[in-house]
């Protein structure tokens, strides 16, 4: 039976991703971001929501660009410090010992020590109540040559990304295959 | 190293949805979404995005409305066969036997066997070039009372989410804690 839990923000899975950016002192920022996801494959862009307060959305409405970073678990600890602090009061890569890269192609830092980087240009701001959604035109891909499979795209189970999970705020992990998309539901309705 | 892989919509994770709507001729119908994601917390608001050329696209422009059902893995085929044809050729509630229960809030049938929908009302339309996204406020989740924890909020590991994995085209498993959020990262930086 359904019962009703009334408006929220509760659905599965939502990401773990830090957010970069260059602040107005030239410094690299991050932030740790759940609500946002892929929003367009032509041209590929990526949506991430932020609060007007946060010291990220100055960032981005200035220079006009962010990355995406997917960490691993084993930056966990790391990644949610990005969530617990403000790049207005500490320098969060001086304090977490992370390394920001100055993307070749936009305005923006990346993580060097996560696997997974999305260069995103600003493509359409969206003014939505509480949060400002930042639709990010999805320049490159960057991705750590050691989570490479054969085919040399990225293995889920070597980036070991996680999920956030807004009902119990909590991490959880993500991986294991299941099946093939657009394969598995093919044998459903026909007869055996 | 970091090597780039082109502009791309690789991003982990990204998840497995079943949006709902009413057709024109009030059949309910149901696609799988990958792309799409929270995007606001007040109003709470979700956003899907959808191609033009899909039947859902022209039923949420018509009926302003959608529901998103978060499939559990048991049901991985069926949510799968959702994404692999179109509500203009088939029934696929009738294929694959699941039920759909019309809104008591919104103009869209949710899915009875699936144990977390959304009810949405469509807020924002935004053209973003191949996909057009759609911003839907959550009008209220209805849960299973089967996946609740005994905090009454959806446990996570009851639900069974999964998630779509676009470098693969597979679908992976969600869940498992590894830490609290807001809390693991307070200790980053902090002499021992």
């Amino acid at each position: 039976m359904k019962v009703s839990l009334g408006p929220r923000t509760h659905v599965f899975p939502t990401p773990t991703w830090i957010v970069c950016t260059f602040g107005k002192d030239g410094k690299a920022n991050g932030a740790a971001v759940a609500w946002g996801g892929i929003c367009c494959s032509k041209p590929p862009c990526i949506a991430v929501s932020l609060r007007a307060a946060t010291y990220t959305h100055g960032c981005i409405m200035e220079r006009k660009a962010f990355t995406v970073n997917v960490p691993s678990e084993r930056y966990a600890k790391e990644a949610d410090y990005f969530g617990v602090v403000s790049g207005r009061d500490v320098d969060k890569f001086a304090v977490t010992g992370l390394t920001p890269v100055k993307s070749d192609l936009v305005d923006a830092p990346y993580v060097k020590e996560f696997p997974l980087a999305l260069e995103c240009r600003l493509a359409h701001v969206v003014e939505l109540g509480l949060h400002t959604q930042f639709v990010g035109e999805i320049v490159d891909v960057k991705a750590d040559d050691s989570v490479l499979a054969p085919g040399g795209m990225p293995d889920i189970d070597k980036v070991k990304p996680f999920a956030y999970d807004p009902s119990t705020q909590t991490y959880v992990r993500v991986g294991g295959v299941i099946g093939k998309a657009f394969s598995m539901g093919k044998e459903v309705g026909k007869k055996p």
